[in-house]
């Protein structure tokens, strides 16, 4: 079983539009390069009851949870406290990032600081290469920060935890409507059960009209669907990237 | 009260790094422009399931609801099929649209074509400025296609009936950190109800550390929030953008 993950962004300036999404794009390809199957990516408002909603629900249902954004020391980061409320449990200040906190800051420490060392009641605190700042972690929910650099930063320093079996993909570039084309995608998908194919109309190219993708974790089978779906297309084949024949992952 | 609506991703091809969202990107904009409140955006896969489960509490949560994907004629196009599922009624070939279908292709038409003429039973066509190719609406959902140029062309077809009282936004620049300025920012969040307050650090810029925005559809009051933070924040502020200066919402 492919290991899966669930992304939640709190972020009112993103779904304002006043900044785009940098970090679900992020880890989009992080995950696909880890072998993680990412099934949901879903962006909130920095509101309590929503987090408390939404963070178990994915908890429950992927095998692990990234949170973007949300927390700081301000009115509107509330996602520490929406994770406590939405697993039943307090928030506490946590000894070692309070004396971590209290190290950084030194003399320039304002009190709304200290809620950085605050975390729901019984959460972990996982280090990676850098020592220096863990990533707070509730079951199996990591909670990010949200600014792009230190969400990027951070993930990193722990991301080999969540390494994966990779997916193997190969493209077919065909010069056919996707109509005339559907019974032989249909057949090539009722043979192959653990290969997954998508089908993609483009109208801005010149040399083919739909990309085909082929991809599943185990290699032969996609070289075997990939072979099946040549022959039954036949000559609407404009192009075949086939990952046997470059990248790590054939 | 404000509109509300939500955004249904429905894309294999976005969790998996295949394509870059440009669809939910693209409504932000959209929907802020028009004075829409977008409260959620939820990415999921090509499936029934989760389809079914996903689109009907979007629907009874958000005033407007949006799905992009999964409209067309091969195995992965399941979007119509999992609406329909979800709340509970059948797929029905809508007579018009199968005119459209086999007036658009012709002599070239291929069986699996005509799917793009199912929609949910009791779906709504709604026509636009366009007047040749209807959006399917099933209830308060508007289902379009995944490939942007042609999710683009019907959203603006159809934008004008979500146009809503639109929103004012202020930015002021600081430079402290965000700690510091916490209880300033509390007191204004304090003082106006219906304004919106949010607080970004930049790691990255030389002139300021935090972004604030002060935002809300009625002007006065944004007007009056932004002049009682820039005295609240005194010399920290570096620099005002005041939406009364200039700008459409003004």
């Amino acid at each position: 079983m492919a290991r899966t993950a669930g992304v939640v962004v709190i972020g009112d300036e993103i779904l304002s539009g006043k900044f785009a999404d940098e970090n679900a794009a992020f880890l989009i390809r992080e995950l696909r390069a880890l072998g993680v199957d990412l099934r949901r990516v879903t962006v909130i408002p920095d509101e309590l009851d929503d987090i408390a909603d939404t963070v178990p629900r994915f908890s429950a249902r992927f095998d692990h949870v990234f949170t973007s954004g949300g927390v700081g020391p301000t009115h509107d980061d509330v996602t520490i406290a929406g994770i406590a409320r939405g697993f039943g449990t307090g928030v506490v200040r946590h000894p070692d990032l309070e004396a971590k906190v209290r190290s950084y800051w030194g003399a320039k420490l304002a009190d709304a600081n200290l809620r950085l060392a605050d975390v729901p009641e019984g959460a972990d605190l996982v280090y990676g290469a850098d020592h220096v700042w863990p990533v707070v972690a509730y079951r199996n929910v990591y909670i990010l920060p949200g600014v792009p650099a230190l969400f990027r930063r951070k993930f990193h320093d722990i991301a080999d935890r969540f390494r994966a079996v990779p997916v193997v993909v190969a493209r077919v570039y065909v010069a056919a409507d996707e109509g005339a084309i559907a019974p032989s995608l249909d057949a090539v998908v009722a043979a192959f059960a653990d290969v997954k194919l998508g089908s993609y109309p483009r109208f801005d190219e010149r040399e083919y009209k739909v990309l085909l993708t082929v991809e599943g974790r185990d290699a032969a089978h996609v070289a075997a669907a990939l072979a099946d779906l040549v022959v039954r297309l036949g000559a609407a084949v404009v192009r075949v990237d086939d990952p046997r024949a470059a990248g790590p992952a054939s």
